[in-house]
């Protein structure tokens, strides 16, 4: 697993906080809070719900590309 | 987690044995089956070397994309 910057960058560029983005993936703070620091690796089933949210790639997630867009 | 149909069918149509791809991995056969078989959740690390093995996107992989080609 890494760290992967990219969740907390998308989350501040939206102005989401670790709160809302917990309650949209239906978890508590903390347990959010994991991925974003690399405590946790993040489920292939939460990388999707992110993506979506974000309107992004899991590629750009995971960052395998610098393209925000979507394909 | 989900069930992730593309990575056996990516190996199989790149003509690769579970154990091939296993070793490129650094597991043994029965973990890396544990993969394919949607027993566990793929790592995001597994996941960024699959799309390198196969040059495709982990969106593929994760079945939210129909297009094989990377960016």
């Amino acid at each position: 697993m890494s760290y992967y910057r990219r969740i907390r960058d998308l989350r501040e560029d939206n102005d989401y906080t670790q709160s809302f983005v917990a309650a949209y993936l239906n978890m508590k703070q903390p347990q959010y809070c994991r991925y974003e620091k690399g405590f946790r690796d993040i489920p292939t089933d939460i990388l999707i719900s992110l993506s979506k949210l974000y309107n992004t790639s899991t590629d750009y997630i995971l960052g395998l590309t610098d393209k925000k867009e979507k394909y």
